[in-house]
């Protein structure tokens, strides 16, 4: 029996035939290197449009770098920034944040569901600064969170007002922001919310490897691309991490197609006998699962991962197709 | 009039048809991430074959990048590496390699044509150890050279020797391996001649951004996914950094695509009426231009730069065709 | 009313008259800088003979700074050091380790009054490896720990060898090692459990500012003296650092005087009429106070803070008096 | 017969009687930590005093790691600092700044004596930025220069008008200020000239290990204690790094005593057969020396080093008397 790995991962998935061409149609001729092409300057044309925000934007090919890169922007070496205790950047990459930024250090913060607790963030906020502390230095959300929630904007606006305040700069992990905005978070909100930077997704929302780092503070663009080769995240044929982006943007396939990633976990959801631990907001279902069920589900040929929190994570993509759900389905209903 | 970028870098072009064939072909169903893909193994199996080496082979989105990460996987912060004084990590990666390495230093030495002297060589060798300078870990070579000369198999292996009677492991950036390759140097030597690290360029051969990381030195792959996530180097979807070797070795065209790189400029040189400075051993061309008449090759529309030495430098890729060469000619003759 | 901070840490404590006395003897003449004098051959002869082991020894003017400079070269930088939660390493450096190691991460666990865990070590040496996390390269033990507690040389050993089995490496933080060996801990036992490192403190001791680097693992030693240039460590008046440790060994003064510190403790704890929290196995006293209580001391002139785990902590030191003690003992009762 | 090292550096001497008389002064009864102490305090208003300027004033045990740490301060990791081809923090620290400072560059320059050349400096300044390099951000003086001469009020004012005007900040490393003092350079002029950063050198001057940081510019001073114990160099006890300078600045030791040793220089200059190539402004004598007579001043017990021009160098202190410069003049005339 092949294994199916579909829901392992949003990143299990090809790229959307949107992005494939476009990136096609980019390898034409010859184009200046480093980000200064006609292609990424398209792309950034078209992430502005949709944002409505005056911002500088460049592309990298991975999204954790995006983060670091970007956090080690935001904060001093000896700062620390504030994020939930299972935000990607404190739990899956590898400490990158640390070595992006010179030993920055992480506040992780509780809340559910992967959405930062307003009040933990405000006791934060008001501890005294010592220097045997990193004391904070920005704030990052996430986007649809690890668990598939989605912040409001007035959420977001509750977090982002608080650290602001405080003399906070805020990022947004957007890894998965094409699922937020297709669950209906406002994306030109983002610069009205006073957001110094945002990655938005590419990877994950259906593109070849490239992410989109949204410089709404402009100021954070001084020496930028310096900053980006200093950290091995320039490279030379920029116009292909700006195609896919052309591709999805041009055609609306970007927000569409990760609406039908969130239909089909609201069909998984609706499915499945397990107990859905976390709020089905976006792309990902979350199960209590125990061990026995779990490995008999992988019996069945389906791969998938128990995650942070103890549950069992399924995650749709742009390319789960209802068939599969309902496969998956069968599958859960034969081993629970 | 048009701009004429073509001859500016070998990274201007775009990426060669077997390459984007191989893309589109990757793009087909679910696959694992992080490296971890079918396509990925392919690739690595390719490339030990084409080495008869049995190497751990990865895959990044730009040299600098795939330099800096495996030179801090050489030498210690305090320590550091002997390289050409022209060597791109030391002059064109914005200081990469120290913050891979965490403050890493770089041994610049002199040599014709950006070729390592050996008798400079054997003086830093011969140097004591204090602990107020950074004594060597590694030595780095270029081949082909930032000025298109070629490392024959015994030059290389006389530097390669004495770094390792020395103690030294030794990196290769490869950014232009196939044009060394396709001017005759043996890519079988390289596992035979101790190297520790290769790293191939894809991207100038004529891939989309990929750089192959060669681990000879099995032991240095023991937790490196884990060294490139935390370097924001390992994209999760990393069939589309392997999927274009696939093309481009399989069908042999890595080679001999850049043979045609290296044949047109050998053809810009006989027709050039400047003095050639460096050998044209590959598939660069630099000549002795004045200001006016560098000037007035712009004005005739083509964008060429002054390296480091104080010459012009004129590159021919996969994609150089020979009316473009016979255009160029034309014009230097113009202009001369 | 004066303030009173003699409690409030132990290093608040000026430096013991031996070790003043050596400090004033070695400021003679002329001598070797970097640590090669015959003041510093002296003192890590006598730290030798104290450990009975072959080791190398260094020193530096900040426990912070031999803790982070130590564990970056026993982990690389995508590697972690497993600790305990409250460790100093992990509480009160400011992130040092991280900078240090160049991103480099801790692995936190709990245990009873800052005593790790011998189960939780267990778990974590059994998590899979993968590269999304850092996996654990070193295993940092603090002796006495940050609540007064100490490790029997049993207790110790069982988590050493259990680090050891799994392949990590082994940190001491000996901040308080005089303390430890006071209340019983054998030192010529480090070396026989097989520790790689461990820093021996001098500051809290009642030296000036001195920390003692011993490399069991004689092959860390290797340009060492240049890794501790490269992070601002090697001082060239080396003399003065390693000075007050002949005083303090000659004389016997350095555990002497830390039995006494503990004595001290013990005579507090035997005072006070809060509820004592944590053993008082060394030199720290930890009770149950409200802040009702702390205010009221304190506006008997008495400053002491309130700890990681809620508790408010007594520090004692070489230098505190019985009739401090006593002092402080009055107002104790007096604010209940 | 005995070694003498008295002129090999200005740090082999021990502390001169005023500081070593503060130091125990400061050694009674109980002080806060971490700089917080009113010996620091004293300290840094006597610094403050000397060099009329509202400055912040910190205090750690090495020169290296002044530097390194301010000028991470100063520039960013993707960004270089300007400085002589031949300054202590290119040739001496082992990369410690690009360690401190994330891979942070140097840019070095030529320059007579170890004064940057006016010309070269305009000709950095003049280059277009490119994001493959690392732009200057700040420069960093050192008066006086490894090679003994000194800036006048003018020179340094040159150069840091001509910083300043490209935006720069600018670093003064004085690990020698006050023999530039001594020789007539004006301390109240260093705030006046726009300078950001100074390191004023204690341990040269004849202190215990102790250099002083002057943050003229105060927005430096947010967060610089957690900056410092982040790098390991916030040591707790601090007591004793500032007492020595309370020593030699009441007492006006600092300079009177380092015009002993810069007049110490004048008279060996006047008395070695040798060529003197530098200009003996301050305490340090460079002669013109083969191998061969080196080694025969060995041979009558005298060692000094070769420095990096070729130069055999004579450093006087506070401590070098009249008799050692007599005998080593005869040492010279015997082996010239």
């Amino acid at each position: 029996m092949a294994h199916r790995y579909d829901f392992a991962s949003d990143n299990v998935a090809g790229a959307m035939p949107e992005a494939m061409q476009a990136l096609v149609e980019a390898n034409q001729g010859f184009a200046a290197g480093y980000g200064a092409d006609h292609v990424a300057a398209k792309a950034a044309d078209l992430i502005r449009a949709m944002l409505d925000a005056d911002a500088e934007v460049r592309f990298v090919a991975s999204g954790t770098a995006a983060n670091a890169l970007t956090l080690a922007a935001l904060a001093a070496p000896h700062e620390a920034v504030i994020c939930h205790q299972h935000a990607h950047i404190a739990t899956d990459e590898t400490g990158a944040p640390g070595f992006f930024g010179a030993g920055l250090g992480l506040i992780p913060l509780p809340g559910d569901s992967g959405l930062i607790d307003a009040g933990a963030l405000a006791a934060v906020l008001a501890e005294p600064e010592v220097s045997y502390h990193q004391s904070p230095a920005a704030l990052s959300l996430t986007n649809t969170t690890e668990y598939g929630a989605l912040y409001s904007e007035a959420a977001a606006g509750a977090l982002i007002g608080a650290g602001k305040r405080a003399g906070l700069k805020v990022h947004l992990d957007g890894a998965r922001l094409a699922n937020a905005a297709a669950a209906g978070f406002p994306l030109k909100a983002l610069a009205a919310l006073g957001l110094d930077v945002a990655v938005m997704g590419g990877t994950k929302a259906g593109s070849t490897p490239s992410e989109a780092i949204v410089l709404f503070d402009r100021s954070l663009a001084r020496r930028f691309d310096a900053r980006m080769k200093h950290a091995g995240q320039l490279v030379s044929k920029g116009r292909y991490l700006a195609a896919p982006w052309v591709g999805m943007l041009e055609s609306g396939a970007w927000m569409r197609r990760d609406a039908h990633a969130n239909a089909m976990a609201r069909k998984l959801a609706a499915l499945t006998p397990f107990k859905v631990v976390h709020p089905v907001e976006s792309n990902g279902v979350f199960v209590e699962m125990d061990e026995a069920a779990h490995r008999r589900l992988a019996d069945h040929g389906w791969r998938v991962y128990r995650f942070i929190d103890g549950t069992v994570r399924f995650m749709c993509s742009w390319a789960t197709t209802d068939a599969a759900v309902e496969e998956l389905g069968e599958a859960l209903k034969a081993v629970v």
